[in-house]
């Protein structure tokens, strides 16, 4: 764990220069637009440890995936959000000499992420080797306002002699990426030009062929003038301008970067030019303070539906705003075509591309903080590759229209490297249906059923029915060959929690069937008839219903994790030496696998999903007996235990679980924040205050809320858009208060009792 | 399966030139002594495919592993046996155009592997572009009298008008392995020289840092006379001499090349110069024709004592003598430090290096036809990779000297690339012991147990008694998370064959250490002071052995592959629709896994290994139940088949499946011959005939044998060295003889009843 940021309501603060948690701080000092993301990198040239980062939405490369033995069935690539152009790059000469902090003496330096106003502002002054002192101000921004440009600021200050500086402002495509299978380059140079005071410079990835241009303007300015002697920058896939100016003391040199940058996964290639000079344009004529207000104004928009403010915790409330800010950075819900990698974009690992975090941790945020029109866009994400799920299990031998989401895709296409994830993990359908299930229960959007979800659901369900066998031995559905959420088995018999799912989706789309049938019944004979749905297959799913295994322990009462778990040796986690933690660096494979040691939530995943079929008894003696084996070694894993310890009258745990979940990556917990932000996980930290602190479910088409509020803080509240109606929640210590933002009465459900919410107004409860 | 290859009782023969199976002759026609390897690749430039291969036993390569995700644990590399100096290439010019198979026309072809001599001979007519037509033929040999030298006859004969030849004779270094996980080449230039009549070429392989040197004498020939206007070849890594002459019609020119290549793995660095020298001299004051009867001299001893005759199936005769013939090439035993590859040298798949086939599979051949200082020799490289063993089982968690074999080695640290097989595969322990048990069993050398067997079995009994875990839930010992030798499941709980190998290395070791404790009370003591031992351990491993736990199907009354067997689908292979087979090739991984299909013996290759421990019923319920599950898609399942079916008398099936081990390479029955030879599972064939036909085994010290003979062969006859003597044994239609060649009597058993075997006699029985 690291304990270097500077605790602040509405700041991520970094008070010295540490060139040793240089790639963390780049992590987490991150910016984007959910259109692109910039890790914080410098702008000058640096030549300490740097991991450089600069990605676009769905600008991406298959590479060629990496395995020892190929099996049948294997991916071809592992698909990547790539390093792309480097938008943000300066050189800078004082005096003949290169300013690269590795190199000169920093004798102070402050970064400050003020998530407020989506803003990286960096703030040092340092000693060249020529004795030249300079302090350097530079403020950043990906565009919330206008998602495809960016822009920065840099200002050099001589403070000690005049100086003669360089300052180059460019672009450049040389780019590599640190997570190549084969050291190959992604990129390749298309074309530049460098007139007037625009350049442009176009390169295309390699096999998926995106264009991507970026246009530059760039305006110097010393002592309040324009510097409008400048050269051109023309190299190797790099363009921009130079100039060379002397400065005397204390007077400042400053630079504006302003970027557009255009690709083919949004627009035909023909409009790129246009597209570019206009937006460019645009930008060019404005003052930068006046993109600066344009940027404030754009999250404080977020903020306003999306903020939680923590009284009596700072750093609780610095966490929980970051985790919001960095959802928001990743994923802003305009385009159904984007979705939310793990580490969003500040990092390379997962490749940015889609994993089941998406429907089982993020979509809650984003339907009460965003609205459900988001939500429905990361549904409609899934109903696109619908298509693309159907191949997929055919690949694998299913047939009529089964349907395998991919447990990792950027195009519906699976793409990942391993096959215990891609073959086994199959759980993914699941909580794909789930999330259905819970936007409609969210929303009563039933109308997204026939329009979309019902075709989802029987794919999904057809899938089930196929990959379960019959036992002849056991005279029950069985499914064999599975790997659950803990991913610290493999190739398990009867994975208690896919069985649950999986029987679940069959329910919920014999359900959904229904209501289709009820709600828009030519729609229903139009899928019947497409999909060619037969009585008898129904009547097939009814029965693998009804006959579907679930391990358990008579002896216990708790479920089994699957087939065999007790005859692991159970020894809770606390008695191991602290040593041997965390255990996916100090043991060997096979040991974590024969072990009773849990990743992250399996059974009580499911239990979490599926609550309201289990009693709270049932909930205590699973949680009971099987947290003390769990090491919450996936980022995914503390949040879904908050909620149930909330849940089942154990504050003190959903606390100490809450606290590991939103300091993450602020803390560096698992120590990888270097690697990039857990960003999935964020959702789960936002989750543990709803849906554990204040215990918000929904219930019978109502909000309901049981709240506790963890000892040391004095408030906390949070935003929730629920149907028509604004909610903002307060919980005290002592109160529960609803202030009711928009025009229409709803009744909640406080404790267990209807209570009805006036518009417009503030109402207030004792807990 | 295809069937090209000409049926002939001593040699392999191809008659027609097929560029398509060129890599399958390629595999076929290898040569080989033990020491080094040479795929049948052309002399001449050849462009067709191809894959080049001349392999130095223990030259290798430690390539860096290639995964997706690291897992702790895992091995650094994957070590290969790598494509070494090219030292048969020749460059020929016709009236100045290239001869390259592939490119001119061919008008005769002969490809002949004489088995007897260990001799491969080539013939060809061929028309060149410029009308000139030639006649080629080639003789090489890599010698087994003298195992560092190779030599090969090269001539060219003017058919239809006068020619101008240009000739080279070179060795070049600059090869290429095809089977390279990051393209990387494998060895660096280290020198040469070009004096006098010998050139050398000194290579040294990256990492490893082996030096091989290789030295070149050329002896070109016209009309009877030597050539002595010889050019050097001098280019990078590249040596040689070249020649020209005008050649008249009906005129032969011809070249000897004799070759010595010396490593570092043999002799120390300085010595290679002297002993180049000094082998190439002798070996160039010979004429061809004199090596050449060296060479049938050597192979003519092998046979002697190898050979296996069968009348009246020449197809039959000639796999079984093609097995053997391969299996000497590969290893003749008289180095301890090396093994036995799974493809020899004949392709670079599995890359040269030793796994649990040595053990399982091949000692038994070598013991009866080479004797027991061979067989020690396989035991002893095992021993002397104790150590490793016991580090690789340090790095996994285990302690106190706990011995885990790996289970692809080259130098006793595990080196395969995939976690399954690394981590999981860990019967290969059991193998290990099995050989040392069925070394004793058959040599009675019981003092090998004192001076090597006690540690190496106290080691694996450690890993063992380590390895398994207390069920609480079944008060019993159970083994969780293996793959037991049936690869087409993972990580299982309870495999049947683990489990009970595993309980019986622990009985073995006790047994053993009472052995010893007899015999060489001394070394009892140094072996039980040394390694620790406490009574109180042997008391565990006791106690291990009482309450082990076996997975058994009390309805069918056959044991259990594993927990969990009996909730797959059991659909007889025979209802697979053939387009689905190979299932390896048409099934994605993880519907091969969850399905019933066993890729080779398992529960079956226990039951063989152990017997004497099942009553007959036992066994045929065992094979009833799952020999028609099994797929045989692994080169090692038919001839453990073959020998059960013998044994519970099942004749035909026996056959089917001798037929399938027998030729499974000259017709290429899975299609892969093209990489290499199934080296091991040749054993495997002799096996089928000597265990399986003949019925032979240890039993009570004696030999014993239950014969059958195929219905459709006249005769079969082998031999088998046992303790002082050797025995020819000749089953024929009604007869049983056995030929006693020593000069020593010997009891045998024969169909249950115990006979005298005169010395120097031959008895006869009928059957």
């Amino acid at each position: 764990m690291k304990d270097y940021i500077i605790k602040d309501a509405w700041q991520i603060i970094e008070d010295e220069f540490r060139p040793a948690y240089q790639e963390i701080s780049e992590s987490l000092f991150s910016i984007g637009n959910g259109r692109m993301g910039q890790r914080a990198n410098f702008e000058e040239d640096y030549s300490g440890k740097s991991l450089q980062g600069s990605y676009l939405a769905g600008v991406y490369y298959p590479d060629k995936t990496r395995v020892g033995w190929w099996k049948n069935g294997y991916p071809e690539y592992f698909a990547k959000v790539i390093n792309s152009v480097n938008w943000i790059g300066v050189h800078v000469l004082i005096d003949g000499e290169r300013l690269d902090l590795a190199k000169v003496k920093v004798d102070r330096f402050e970064r400050v992420l003020d998530m407020k106003n989506g803003q990286l502002i960096r703030i040092f002054e340092a000693e060249m080797e020529n004795g030249a002192r300079i302090e350097v101000k530079s403020i950043r921004m990906c565009h919330l306002f206008l998602s495809e440009t960016a822009s920065l600021h840099y200002q050099i200050k001589a403070l000690n002699r005049d100086i003669d500086i360089s300052l180059s402002s460019y672009l450049d495509g040389n780019v590599l990426n640190r997570d190549s299978n084969y050291d190959e380059k992604f990129w390749d140079y298309e074309g530049h030009e460098l007139g007037g005071n625009f350049q442009h410079l176009t390169m295309r990835t390699k096999k998926t062929g995106f264009l991507v241009r970026t246009d530059l303007a760039s305006k110097f300015e010393y002592q309040g003038k324009a510097i409008n002697k400048k050269k051109k920058i023309d190299a190797v896939a790099k363009v921009g301008e130079k100039i060379n100016q002397h400065v005397v003391k204390d007077a400042t040199l400053s630079l504006v970067k302003y970027v557009a940058i255009h690709s083919s996964t949004n627009h035909s290639e023909t409009d790129l030019e246009s597209l570019g000079i206009e937006r460019l344009s645009w930008l060019f004529e404005k003052d930068f303070s006046v993109l600066m207000k344009m940027q404030e104004d754009a999250w404080s928009k977020i903020w306003e539906d999306a903020d939680i403010e923590i009284e009596g915790d700072v750093s609780a409330q610095q966490a929980i705003r970051f985790n919001i800010f960095q959802l928001y950075q990743t994923y802003t819900g305009e385009d159904a075509r984007l979705n939310i990698g793990p580490k969003g974009f500040t990092g390379e690992k997962y490749g940015g591309v889609t994993y089941w975090d998406t429907e089982a941790y993020c979509l809650p945020f984003y339907m009460a903080t965003k609205g459900e029109d988001v939500a429905k866009n990361l549904l409609i994400y899934r109903y696109h590759h619908l298509e693309k799920a159907i191949e997929n299990a055919e690949k694998l031998g299913f047939k009529n229209g089964a349907a395998l989401y991919p447990m990792v895709t950027i195009n519906g296409e699976e793409c990942h490297n391993e096959w215990e994830i891609t073959f086994e993990e199959i759980h993914r359908n699941g909580a794909i249906a789930f999330a259905i299930f819970n936007y409609i229960r969210y929303t009563d959007d039933v109308g997204y059923l026939a329009s979309h979800g019902l075709e989802v659901l029987i794919g999904i369900a057809r899938f089930w029915a196929q990959r379960i066998n019959w036992s002849e031995d056991k005279k029950v559905f069985v499914m064999l060959g599975v790997t659950g959420p803990n991913e610290y088995e493999n190739n398990v018999n009867n994975n208690w929690y896919t069985n649950t799912m999986a029987s679940w989706c069959l329910e919920y789309t014999l359900e959904s069937l229904h209501i289709v049938q009820d709600h828009a019944p030519e729609k229903f004979h139009e899928i019947f008839k497409k999909l060619k749905l037969k009585d008898a297959e129904l009547e097939e799913w009814k029965s693998i219903i009804e006959k579907m295994y679930y391990p358990y322990d008579a002896k216990r009462k708790v479920f089994l994790q699957q087939d065999g778990f007790l005859d692991k040796e159970l020894i809770p986690v606390t008695e191991l030496d602290p040593k041997e933690r965390p255990l996916n660096q100090k043991w060997s494979w096979d040991r974590i696998l024969r072990s009773c040691y849990i990743k992250q939530a399996d059974v009580l995943q499911g239990l979490y999903f599926l609550e309201d079929r289990y009693d709270l008894e049932t909930i205590k003696r699973n949680y009971a007996f099987y947290e003390p084996l769990t090491v919450h070694e996936s980022s995914l894993s503390p949040c879904v235990h908050a909620i149930i310890a909330a849940k089942i009258g154990n504050p003190e745990k959903a606390y100490e679980f809450y606290l590991r979940t939103a300091r993450l990556d602020l803390d560096d917990y698992n120590n990888d924040t270097e690697d990039g932000l857990h960003i999935t996980s964020m959702a789960g930290t936002w989750m543990s205050i709803v849906e554990g602190f204040a215990g918000m479910r929904v219930k019978k088409g109502m909000l309901s809320f049981q709240p506790f509020i963890p000892k040391n803080w004095k408030r906390f509240s949070f935003h929730i858009q629920f149907r028509e109606v604004h909610l903002k929640i307060t919980v005290t210590q002592g109160n529960f208060e609803v202030q009711n933002k928009s025009g229409k009465e709803i009744n909640i459900i406080f404790n267990g009792d209807v209570i009805n919410i006036a518009p417009q107004q503030l109402t207030k409860q004792r807990t």
